[in-house]
């Protein structure tokens, strides 16, 4: 069967996370509607992060199959037709081989967390970002930041409901910016457990506010123990902006 | 009467514009009835711009007279308290002189325009953006738009309804900038015509398309005729970012 990777952004808030729910309410279940409106075909799709209820995407990664050929073209333009109603929309696609799984086959996934640092609440920005009042020192956030890159066991930034095999991961990337009243932070790692980001980035924002200092953001690493972590952040401000995986031509 | 300076910002698209409605969907309307269930004071506010319907804002500047004596944080606290409910916040506030109006006193207005260029409609910036499919060159836009900037007759950029006296206007600043898939263009000047952002804007876009050179651009300028004037853009992509005044210690 012809197997198709497509490109999904989404703004997450009106719905339950990513994965399937029995109340429709899952961007999974918009999207396999909006495939079997356009081809007859109700099929389940893979998707590369089962984000959270709440968390938005600029770079999800699916794939599908189908029984029928189709212009990967046409697939996005049927999709982006059905899927007007929601906030959920199709940027990119391809055909791809067989082997290929938007899950499994993922070198890399990319995440960045918007928080809005600034006394007033956001207007425009409402749901998509995390608005922290207190200052914040996005350099010292930073600095805290690399000293837990690499192979850990993250036990500490990992929710209690965490279904993985193993609390190891290496983590390669995690990045505090601050432009304006904006604070962005990167995280890259082949894969995260359950409620990671938003477990280090609330942790981060106890170093900002200078809570915590740097050694103690490290300590909670060491400690392997939930209890250490600080207050997990809200979903808001999280994105799922890429997915990174081997070359097809290889 | 003690007067204070607020600075304003909103997301515009539930709004029918800034100016106070009968229906009350005025942006100014929710802002009146904020003063009022913190003061008691049925005020009438003063802005700087005022903006058209769906237009956002982020630096919008209003001034405004109590009768007595307050904290200017107090206010501010207190509004957006009272504007919990609307996408409009308070994230500046002073205290000035009576010689101080938000309109004119204003020496420059800032606005920026926001363009998603790409062929999916957006799904995260629903309404803050406006959508344009087709490939644009946003440096032949952006040499196009030097060759307006300065002392002219922008008849061609003004709305049919304008109301000023004069079509003559000073174009200080007119930046497009691409970052990604979005170009952002900047405008500034003392003060604009109705209309005119959104009309050089969708100008602009004719010479991105390239179905306009940067002459044409200037030529229809030059004929102070409004048939001249591209399509006009939607509000969407459109914000007040900001509003420049004389010092207040001078």
């Amino acid at each position: 069967m012809p197997r198709y990777k497509l490109t999904v952004e989404y703004f997450g808030t009106p719905y339950h996370g990513w994965q399937s729910q029995l109340d429709g309410m899952g961007v999974q279940d918009a999207v396999e509607k909006a495939i079997e409106k356009f081809s007859g075909e109700r099929v389940k799709v893979q998707a590369a992060g089962r984000t959270d209820s709440g968390v938005h995407a600029t770079g999800q990664v699916i794939h599908l199959d189908l029984s029928k050929e189709w212009d990967p073209y046409r697939i996005s333009e049927a999709m982006n037709h059905h899927l007007k109603p929601h906030p959920i929309v199709i940027t990119a696609y391809e055909a791809v081989p067989d082997s290929f799984e938007a899950r499994f086959s993922a070198l890399a996934r990319h995440y960045e967390f918007i928080i809005l640092n600034r006394k007033a609440r956001p207007a425009i920005m409402r749901n998509r970002v995390w608005h922290v009042p207190h200052d914040l020192d996005a350099a010292k956030m930073h600095e805290a930041a690399q000293l837990i890159l690499g192979k850990h066991d993250f036990t500490t930034f990992r929710a209690s409901l965490c279904q993985a095999n193993s609390p190891i991961r290496s983590l390669d990337r995690l990045d505090v910016e601050r432009r304006g009243d904006m604070i962005h932070i990167f995280a890259s790692a082949r894969s995260f457990l359950h409620n990671q980001v938003r477990s280090m980035v609330g942790s981060l924002v106890e170093v900002g506010r200078d809570r915590w200092t740097p050694a103690d953001f490290r300590a909670a690493l060491d400690a392997a123990d939930r209890s250490a972590c600080g207050p997990v952040s809200p979903p808001d401000g999280l994105y799922l902006i890429g997915v990174d995986y081997p070359s097809l031509d290889a």
